[in-house]
């Protein structure tokens, strides 16, 4: 059976990153995951957060969001609510923690991390991508640090990356599109290292419950996607 | 090795549900799991969301919050930030999921269910005992619904709990409390149906990323421990 | 004539307050005045507002507010509507100023004391039956205070309690139920100390404005009311 | 013993009432108490609040507020912290219910009347003068709506105004100035119609209680100051 | 051709400025301007914007708003909206940049003046009003520093006034009442300094826009009022 | 004298426009002018705001902001503020109403066009490059609605940009970059459409003010670098 993009179940979309994307942040990368599109800017800001103050640690904190017109119907701005799209702080948490997951928060010193991921074009697996992308700028902007001597050692500890996995009409695909992931009965994000260890599971099944067994199955294409995306963050970081 | 309140690392705390506990709503109950206290109120509005309209089906939403003083300090009140808390809008979108999906929303009909889980006391767990309290709820009012002719057959398909497990210090342990949450590596909630099949897993590291084998210990404690709070359920609810 | 619930036009409900009933704040009560229920926690901040700062004195500071199922329709939380519910702001404003009054604040020397009332279930009387029972937290909060040597001596100067009267189809009732006070041409709340005199009057007729002879006999209603109240207060705080 | 600015304890400030202040509003005054300057505009909007549709009674609402510098220090205005001012919220709900008080909602029709009381500077009393000021102006509305036909007979049932007593240093004083007032031990607020019947009474301690004697000197000062108030009231109003 | 109030097209509509109007700002003017009116106040804060800080010099804000019954239509609060309206926010930036322009910032000294501009009844070019009437005020603070030897020298380089002008129906008019606004197909505000230098210019064409002759025209007219506005600016200033 | 970047005082930056940037969009244009880069999306929703309600005619409304690292330093964005940039409010006004000046509201019948400016990188004349570019991606919105035959005629009467113009260093220069604009004594905006007319003008002095004879070089310089940015704009579109 083929896909609606005549992939197969376990093929991801194609991926570009484009290192350097914007030119004032510390590290920035394009990610195209198909036709998804996210910019993924890193800022280091020498002021840590008040509850890290004097720990000699940083922090790496991400923020999300899409433009109004990244999807096919147009959202509203959230200002114009007053309020946070509540998808929008589930993931931008999710974002954060992974980071901070591979990231030695010692060697980075008494500095602030902040990772804006900003949508220009949904379809389907935005915060996997913003994951995946992110890792790239964070990892530039590691290099600057280092490279203009503000740190010592790249505080980075392993390479992540981030897919969606999900079963539409009882088959576990890969790397949902938005027309998939609209039809899936369950939808699971995996967000793991370069050792194949998992450092965030969600899987959510709104409407038809999962088994254990079908769970098996999406983590081992999970982790194959995931493998997948850590060659091709090496091959752009020049590894 | 014994646990800090003395119990083994696969048993869950003392657990009590008090049924009718608020006298208003059409289910009511406290849910007690050690010393997390919930109030687990639920209202039936006759008007559903726009996006439900001439459906034929309902919605079911939940919101979440604390006392300002169910933790051992105090925090200060959302409206007086302006800003509902992140980690509450989180919680709350998975509620509103685990209960979705045991209910038929054709049977339900085009009303709301509205489901409020207000923490008295905090110490560990609160979410899951949110949803195995809140689960309660929801039976007594579907059951009110029922006996006042409102709807003709129970919309609820299967009896759903939730608990928490996670890895203290290398050893997986099941429903943590406080102390141990805040020393957990890795951190898991999972919500799953009478059939053992799961609604939602939740599994986050941030510091220590876990392995496969670790993961599969997690989901068996998880598993005994649902168990064990459905049959607790069961017998609130005299089946 | 008997009133709705039996009661004699100067009977106060039945009144029963729990002390200790969360753990973790400094001194808390869940206080029953017949079917209304207020938790009513203090907590203790060693940081006192900018206005009081090097000035030797404290201060007390009121919060309150309602489950949104307190009453019998659904009120929408504050954060949805991000605008603190006018009669909230009303009712802790009233709740602080009172408090303070039979407080010493340079006895309780440069430290802040935020009293939360949080009603669960409301039937009527619940700013009045916030202060009474706060006055119970506040005094057990102080207490602890005085026993762990932060401060040297209780700084409470008079016992404290309030109480609603009203002027129900022209007959003057004590401690009105929400059905009475729904009905009342004139509704007034009274604190008052045990020495009897009046810390607070609050007096409105939105329809039927009332004779200085009416308002005699509901001052004489109000102060039977709060001796019962201070009696009460004095068991449970073992005087 | 004189006052501040001469006046006997019981003497009110001079008042002047400026009827048809600004040109647009249905109806409008500044109303000058001492140095307090109060602009009360009435509007009347043909569409009645959501609870009132179909009652075939209108509605009062008032708002209240201050321009910034009012007052000797400037004032923030609440768009610039998001949240409105606590005293305000108090102040309006009180302006609304005594102006309620006097309206025949029925001979209003469905109505509603929004009346703004925007003070622009401030020397005590601001929330009696608004009743006061706001009472001439709503009266001007009404001749104006019976005038144009729009409305058969002038709803209003009875004059009312308000005004400030306290306690200072021991002695009662009427129509306290801002000196004055921030020396209270004890501040009440009055508002009485022309029967001499109580609408509303708000009196507060929040230092030295006041004994059942104190407070009949000041209920008795406050009926003499509004029976003055509403003498001025009806000279302007030409009656 | 007679304009609707009789004015020839080149004529300013009477302007009367009434000095130290609200007692309390450091600096504080009624200006008409016809059937506008707005009352500024001027206050001094020696706090400086943190910007500003260390620098040895001042700032100038502007706030702007109007009383909701101003207008013929009566507007929604800001606060109850809770956001601040767009045209007074592009309008107190207007003001604030006007008066920043004519004052020496290092004479002024490291504190902020914040210009109050509130519009009690509007008829069009209240914007520009606010200038006119705001750098009286300005001056009058600057001059009560100077007498109070807080600053040295008067910190003011220039007079400066601003007015409206706009195309009605064709032609070119001077100082536009709201009636006339409400029609122009081309609306423009002129601010000017003494010595005719142009220290803003906001022209806007809606629907018709318009020539490089008809931009001259409009010009050169708003220049002869300007004139005139300093003039009568002058002579309150006793200059 | 040469600029920073080589251009002589009156050229324009290098400009690309890349049409059918973003998928969803009814229209949608990157364009770049020098560094300076803003994504146009244009959505065309089926309901006017309240009031063109059965007027039969549509309306043009725009929103602007910036990605937090378009610039050096990151901004925080407006929504962890709760309160719009002053300055967007003013700039999205600024677009709103240029583009509704060349299109004929009645021709594009009762539907609401939305335009989303939003910046992703910043290098001065955002606001400029905005009305540029949006003019573009409104175009190809007509012409989607034309060929759908959703509306029978194109709805634009002219082509409209805009450009930066201002006083740097006593020297008129055209189309500034940041570096320059930061340093400018005058800043002025200029939109033109392609007969020459001005739309809007917007010139400000902060510190030095201009004269009439650098007004005239000014609008010169404007509307020789409008000339040319219409000719792109008629290239794009294959005009």
């Amino acid at each position: 059976m083929k896909r609606i993009d005549q992939r197969n179940y376990d093929d991801i979309r194609k991926v570009c990153i484009h290192p350097h994307y914007i030119q004032y942040p510390e590290g920035s990368v394009l990610i195209e995951m198909g036709n998804t599109k996210v910019i993924c800017n890193v800022s280091v800001d020498e002021k840590v957060p008040h509850f890290k103050k004097n720990t000699g640690e940083g922090w790496i904190t991400a923020e999300y969001d899409m433009l109004p017109r990244a999807t096919s119907i147009r959202n509203t701005r959230d200002i114009n609510r007053l309020k946070q799209n509540k998808r929008t702080v589930e993931i931008q948490r999710l974002i954060g923690r992974a980071l901070r997951s591979v990231v030695d928060l010692k060697a980075l010193g008494e500095r602030n991390i902040i990772i804006d991921c900003d949508v220009i074009q949904a379809d389907g697996g935005t915060r996997t991508a913003s994951i995946t992308g992110a890792f790239v700028a964070l990892h530039l902007a590691c290099q600057k640090l280092v490279k203009e001597e503000i740190i010592e050692t790249m505080p980075i500890r392993s390479y992540i990356a981030a897919i969606s996995v999900g079963i539409v009409q009882g088959d576990p695909l890969l790397d949902l599109c938005y027309q998939e992931d609209s039809q899936a009965d369950v939808d699971m994000n995996i967000v793991m290292n370069e050792q194949g260890e998992y450092v965030e599971i969600q899987g959510t099944a709104e409407q038809v419950p999962f088994s254990r067994k079908q769970l098996d199955q999406l983590l081992q294409l999970g982790e194959k996607g995931i493998q997948e995306l850590i060659q091709i963050q090496k091959k752009i970081l020049g590894e």
